[in-house]
């Protein structure tokens, strides 16, 4: 089955509200096995409407329109419809009825201009409105479903559920399909090398489709399943999530919602290990990121920000001489900085960060962007040195990535076992 | 001048990403003058590109086309743009040395299919991409243009403004009005109170739009004015700006482009003074946006990430015996960690903040969301108490918004003046 979606607005079309309608319900159309095969958002104009529709009904089986169902005189969408489509316009006395009792519930006052909401075009079918005044409605014509319900996200998430997708589904019972999916959190590699490394495995030969989407600083790679039965879709997802793992698994830090500090907060917690943090460059960045995560305090001690020279040296204990022979920012100073922050705070780790984040502060020798990373623990200290080529507020954030994905490393792959 | 929209990808159609760029490149179009007529979105399908483009081409005048221009097998958008006007592909010596010479300067392993970024249609005129690597193109084709750019926001944003626009502008020179337009940023004041405060001032009938855009934590108002005539459009601009300032200033923290980090670093370096913070519930947070401003060190000496109470007493002098008796979420607390950061790092002023951000950590007398924030001077320490009411993400969010407003309204009010 073919959906198409038609937002309608002079609010979406002059960017001053952002459309979350149409992510929302072509993220419920995708789920339900069904094709979106286009999008579109117009004005509040009689002609854009109609022509929108007719160009839509061309390519679709089942159109969601949203938007333009409310009180006031730019709110056009049922009357372009009924215009559309050569029917007559009738008002609903039991919708009629339930608008003026919500406004009588809530203390409103009526204006006549509200009897509007109780209009459809002649053979609509109602589709209820559990959270508002618009009630939307349904068309059938020529084979073909049309469903028009309010632009207000809360009401048109839950009619959409609750009306459309029912609708939608008793007038094409044969299209539902069982649809499947898997997040993957991937770092250092880019999209080439991913095409290149699963290549030869045929997974869209497999009815398995690959999608990779770069979303800064990591990179997501879905794999989507579409079956006509449940255990065929569960099967040939998990066969290929094993080709995933098998093929990236050093790449992948987090799978569909986890973040990569939850998964650093999960580890921390078993492994009943605890951390401490030192923080040039990033400012706060790590600190924040692990205390995002409900319940970091079972192992999240302090995080100190030594953002001079005098910080570094009264919270990390780092030597005014090392400053001064090594520089705020050197391989040396960071194992410092970690080790530092590991003894003051009498943690098991100490993640440390010293970089120049620019725009100002490169030299010749060490150029905006030059960052190490250190991590200290009882056996040892590990020191990586890094060079971004981004703008001040990208080379923070790979900064704090980076760092976390080598406390991450380390607990993965090195860490002691739990005791 | 009528313009369209075509956004372009599967993860648009499946509603995995929300799509930003529509409303970013409309509010764009918007602000110019122009009337954006239709806004479409459409799978990577070389059908339904090039039947959406014929679609949109019948409507507009211009048309800016985003997505589909990455190294993968997925991306088609240059292949289908070009098909459909039946135009030969031609591979850019110059765009590709460029693309090479990005991998190279990253230290990223080139593969061959990254060249498909210097493929263009014959024809095309190069839209060049500062922040990426895929350059965009644009066509004119029947007294039209097509502009072709990366879908990655921060890439199209800046394409958008440094490429399309002087592009469309130049094209269809007699369509461009002056637009004008002032962004205030408000806090502490609610749409209907801003509506009433200049409902007097008939900005509407002098030709200035008013815009109200909640954007949590802060509330945004815009400012537009559109003329023929420069002069006139600035004249009219001043003018209502002057009336917000006059009426709303107390609640204005910045304007345009300016963070409240932004305003507050240029006031605590004009005056010279310095500062501290110490964080619980924030983790960072308010280090982490205060170190975002560049120059930021000039001010800033250290942040305190004190997440355990052992941290407290050792990084801020905060005594054991207060924490026991008043709780780690007290206003005392707050006061001696404010003054503790303050007198340890010897900076003018200490900013410090401990709450229960949640879900976890509440109780009947202190629930979740309960927050201090304490700002100490040589004079005075002031503490405020806060009792939010989100979930954690956006607890911790806009305690760290109201640690940073109290250090601005502090410097902006009270603060001595500069020396």
């Amino acid at each position: 089955m073919n959906v198409g979606i038609l937002t309608i607005g002079n609010e979406l079309t002059s960017g001053k509200i952002q459309d979350t309608n149409s992510a929302m319900i072509s993220r419920a159309i995708y789920l339900q096995g069904w094709t979106l095969a286009r999008m579109m958002s117009v004005g509040d104009d009689f002609d854009a409407i109609s022509d929108a529709l007719r160009y839509l009904l061309g390519h679709v089986d089942g159109l969601v329109a949203t938007g333009g169902l409310g009180p006031t005189a730019d709110d056009i969408t049922t009357a372009a419809i009924a215009r559309a489509f050569g029917l007559e316009l009738y008002t609903d006395e039991a919708v009629l009825a339930h608008v003026r009792a919500i406004f009588e519930n809530r203390g409103l006052h009526w204006t006549e201009n509200n009897a509007k909401q109780a209009v459809f075009p002649s053979g609509a079918r109602i589709i209820a409105n559990p959270r508002g005044t618009a009630a939307g409605f349904a068309l059938y014509r020529e084979g073909k479903i049309i469903a028009v319900i309010p632009g207000v996200p809360v009401e048109a998430r839950k009619m959409l559920a609750e009306g459309v997708i029912p609708l939608f589904s008793a007038a094409f019972p044969d299209s539902a399909l069982q649809v499947k999916s898997r997040l993957f959190r991937l770092t250092g590699i880019a999209e080439s090398a991913v095409d290149e490394a699963i290549a030869g495995d045929n997974l869209a030969e497999a009815g398995v489709s690959v999608g990779f989407y770069p979303n800064f600083p990591e990179n997501q790679l879905v794999l989507t399943v579409r079956e006509r039965s449940n255990e065929t879709a569960d099967e040939k997802l998990e066969n290929a999530c094993k080709i995933i793992e098998a093929r990236l698994g050093r790449h992948i830090f987090a799978r569909d919602e986890e973040s990569l500090a939850d998964n650093i907060a999960k580890i921390m917690t078993a492994k009943r290990l605890t951390l401490s943090t030192a923080e040039s460059c990033t400012g706060g960045m790590i600190a924040s990121r692990i205390t995002d995560i409900p319940g970091s305090s079972a192992f999240f001690e302090r995080g100190a920000v030594t953002y001079s020279n005098a910080s570094k040296e009264a919270l990390l204990g780092v030597p005014a001489e090392a400053l001064e022979r090594y520089g705020a920012v050197s391989e040396e100073t960071a194992r410092l900085m970690a080790e530092g922050i590991r003894r003051s705070s009498g943690t098991d780790l100490g993640l440390a960060v010293t970089g120049i984040a620019g725009p100002a502060g490169g030299s010749e020798e060490k150029p905006v962007g030059t960052t190490f990373i250190a991590l200290a623990s009882a056996d040892k200290t590990v020191c990586r040195h890094f060079s971004f080529r981004w703008d001040r507020k990208r080379n923070r954030t790979i900064a704090a990535e980076s760092a976390l994905l080598m406390l991450w490393r380390y607990l993965a792959e090195d860490g002691r076992d739990g005791e």
